[in-house]
C-alpha cells in the first residue's frame, strides 16, 4: 500500500422523490442559478418539471443552458462562462449523465478565472478558484456526479483532454434511482460498462499489499455483475437500479484507488476508437478491455488470477494459472456478450485499415500509457489487432 | 435500500510518516491549538515529538491537556472548555484513540455553546458551532477519526452517552500505521473485535435489497478476518498493521450503512458489561455478539445463512439452514479465541448474579434495544444467559 490522501466532501443524497431536496440544498450556496442540461430526456422524465418548480418555490433565481452532447464541447462551455458572468451566476446545477457534469465542471472553473478555460485542460494551468455546482444524475456511468474530475473535447483538431482538481468536486449529488428507470437498455448496459471499466483499471495495480481495497472493488464489480443484467431484464425494477447508482458512485469516487496506482490504458486506448468512430465509451471499453488483459496479463498473473477466482469464480486447478486467467477474460466476454455490447471491432465494422493511427494518436504526447504494463504505440497496436 | 445521505468531509492522510504533515493541515484552520491525548504511550513511540516538532516548525502555539481516560470522562472534558475559553484555542488536535478524539468532539461542542456540553449528550441540545478539531490516530478502534459521533461519561452516575452532528466531523485525520506496531496483542485484538462489531452491527438489518453495501461489508470484514491474525503473528508488519487501520476507518464512517438500519444492540448490551466489570469494550463485544446471534438469527434466516456462507465460508447443504447458520456462528468464536478473546461471560470470570442488573440497565430509559429485533429486558437477560 502507498501513501495517499482521501478527500472527498460530496454530500450524496440518494433516494425516490430526492430531487425535491434540490432548492434547499441550492439555496445554501447561491442565489442565481446557472440550470446547465443537455438534451430533452430530463424534460421527457419529469426532472426538469420537478427541478424547476422547486427552485421557483424556494424564490430562487435562474438562467438556463441546454444542448450539452455526449463529450461536453468547449465551445457551449465558453458560452456558458460568458452567460454566468453577464447575470452574475453563482452557482452550477447540472441535471444530467457525466457530460452535463463535466461541461458544469468547466463552466464551473472557467467563471473566475481571467483566460481561456482550456488553460486547465491543455496547459497545466491550476484553477485557484470556482463556482460551487451540484449535480442532480439521472444517467449511472462516469462517476463524475462526486469525482475531482471533467473531461472535455475542444472540436478544433477533436481534441479530448482531462482535467482535476478538488474545487470540482460537487457540492452536493441528488441520485435518485427512479429516473434511471427509463435509460434504453443499450444506454444501461454502456453504462454498467463504463462503470465496471473504473473499477478494472483501479484493480490491475503493480502495487503490493492492497487486499481491502482489492476486496471493496470485488464487491463492486459482483455488485455490477449481478444487478446490470437483472436491470435489461426488468428496467424498471427501483432495487436493481438503485444498486447499481450507489455502485457507479462508488466506483470512481477516489475510495478505491486509495493506497494503489490504477491502469487507465484502456480508457485511453478507448477515446482513440470513440473519437474516430461513433460508438459509445461504453462499448468500446467492452471491446478494448478484454484485449488489453490478453495482451498485459503475464505482466502480473498472480493478480488475473485473483480476478478470475474471485471475482470471476473460476475454480481451475492452481497449477494451470494461465487456463485461470484465460477462462477469467472468457468470462468477462460473455457478460459483455449477455448484456448485448461488443466485444470485437470488426463486432462494430471496424477492421486493420486504421488500428496504426488508433494506436499511434493513444500514445501522442505522451510516449507510453497505462501503469500495470507502460504501452508504446506498437503495443497497442498489438492490442488493437487482438480486438479485431 | 431505503433513502440515505451520506456526507463524511474528514480528509484522510495515511501512510508512512504522514504525521509531518499536521502543522500544514492545522495552520489552514487554527492558530493556537490545543494538543490533547491520554497517557504516556504517545511519547514512548515517538508521536509526541514528532507532532510537537511539527507545530513548533510552524510557528503554531499550542497548549497540552493529556490525561483521557478509557471511557473519556466529563470533567477532563469541562476542564478542556475552561482551558480553550481562557487561552482563545481556535482549533483542538486530538493524538491517540477513539477516547481522546471523543473527548476533543465533546471539547469542540461545548466551547462555544453557553450552557452545559452534557446538555448535548444528555438533554437533547443540538449544538450549532463548534471548534474545528484534527486527529492523529494511534489506535485502530472506534473509528471516531472520521465519525460524527461522541460517547463521554459522567462520572456522578457512571452515565455513558452518546452524541452525534456533522459538526463534529474531524477536518482531517492523519493515520500512520507505523504507529500501531507497537500496539500489545490484546489491545490489537480488542481492536479488530470493535471494528469487527461495527460491521456486524451494520450487516445485521432487515432492510431488504442492500447488496452492495452487504458485500462492502463482507470485503471489510474478510480483511479484518485475514490481517487481525496476521498482526498478532508479526506485530511489526506494516502491511498488516495498515490493511486493519484503514478498514477501520471506513467501518464506521457511515459510508457502510448507507440505504440500511443496523441493530447496535450488542453494543448496548456491551457498554453496561463494561460499566460494572473492568474489562476492554472488545472483550465485552467477543462475548456478546455470538449470544446475540444465537438468540436473534430466527428473526431472518436469510441473512445469516449469507453471513455463514460469504463471510465465514460455510458450505454445508442448503435444506439446512439452522446448521449453516450455527456453524457460522462456530467459526465467529473460534476467530475470536485465536485472538485471544474471551467468548463467554465466565471466561473473565463473571457469572451468573447480576445478569439481571446488566439486562435492566441495558434498556433502562429506552423501553428495548437494537433494530434486527427490539429487545426487552428480558431478551437481553436470554442473550446474556447464553453468553454464561
Amino acid at each position: 500500500m502507498i501513501n495517499f490522501t482521501y478527500y472527498n466532501p460530496a454530500k450524496i443524497i440518494f433516494g425516490r422523490n430526492t430531487e425535491q431536496e434540490v432548492s434547499v440544498e441550492v439555496a445554501k450556496y447561491g442565489k442565481k442559478v446557472l440550470l446547465h442540461y443537455g438534451g430533452g430526456t430530463i424534460k421527457k422524465i419529469g426532472v426538469y418539471d420537478k427541478v424547476v418548480n422547486a427552485l421557483k418555490a424556494q424564490g430562487i433565481e435562474f438562467i438556463e443552458l441546454g444542448g450539452v452532447m455526449p463529450n461536453p464541447k468547449l465551445s457551449l462551455i465558453q458560452e456558458g462562462i460568458k452567460l454566468c458572468r453577464e447575470h452574475q451566476v453563482d452557482f452550477i446545477l447540472a441535471v444530467g449523465g457525466g457530460s452535463t457534469i463535466d461541461s458544469a465542471k468547466a463552466i464551473a472553473v472557467g467563471v473566475p478565472y481571467e483566460g481561456d478555460v482550456w488553460d486547465f485542460y491543455m496547459n497545466g494551468m491550476q484553477a485557484k478558484e470556482a463556482l460551487p455546482i451540484g449535480v442532480i444524475l439521472t444517467i449511472p456511468a462516469a462517476g463524475s456526479e462526486s469525482s475531482d474530475s471533467s473531461v472535455v473535447t475542444k472540436e478544433e483538431g477533436e481534441l479530448k483532454r482531462y482535467y482535476g482538481t478538488h474545487l470540482m468536486i460537487p457540492k452536493f449529488a441528488i441520485l435518485n434511482p427512479e429516473t434511471t428507470c427509463y435509460l434504453p437498455d443499450y444506454q444501461t448496459a454502456c453504462g454498467a460498462s463504463d462503470i465496471i471499466a473504473h473499477l478494472m483499471e483501479r484493480y490491475f495495480t503493480q502495487v503490493d499489499h492492497v487486499d481491502f481495497t482489492d476486496r471493496m472493488i470485488e464487491a463492486t464489480l459482483k455488485t455490477m455483475f449481478s444487478y446490470a443484467p437483472l436491470a435489461l431484464l426488468e428496467p424498471q425494477n427501483y432495487d436493481y437500479r438503485a444498486e447499481i447508482m450507489w455502485a457507479g458512485t462508488i466506483a470512481h469516487n477516489n475510495l478505491l484507488n486509495t493506497g494503489r496506482i490504477g491502469d487507465w490504458a484502456s480508457h485511453d486506448i478507448e477515446h482513440e476508437i470513440s473519437g474516430i468512430y461513433d460508438i459509445a465509451h461504453g462499448a468500446g471499453l467492452s471491446i478494448v478491455f478484454p484485449a488489453w488483459m490478453k495482451y498485459v496479463y503475464n505482466e502480473n498473473q498472480d493478480r488475473f488470477v485473483q480476478f478470475a477466482t474471485r471475482v470471476m469464480n473460476v475454480d481451475f486447478a492452481m497449477d494451470q494459472k494461465e487456463m485461470i486467467i484465460e477462462e477469467g477474460i472468457r468470462r468477462l466476454e460473455s457478460f459483455y456478450v449477455k448484456l448485448g455490447l461488443p466485444v470485437r471491432l470488426s463486432d462494430i465494422d471496424i477492421h486493420e485499415d486504421r488500428l496504426q493511427e488508433m494506436a499511434d494518436k493513444t500514445v501522442l504526447g505522451r510516449g507510453t500509457v497505462g501503469n500495470f504494463k507502460k504501452l508504446t504505440a506498437d503495443d497497442v497496436y498489438e492490442i488493437l489487432k487482438l480486438a479485431l
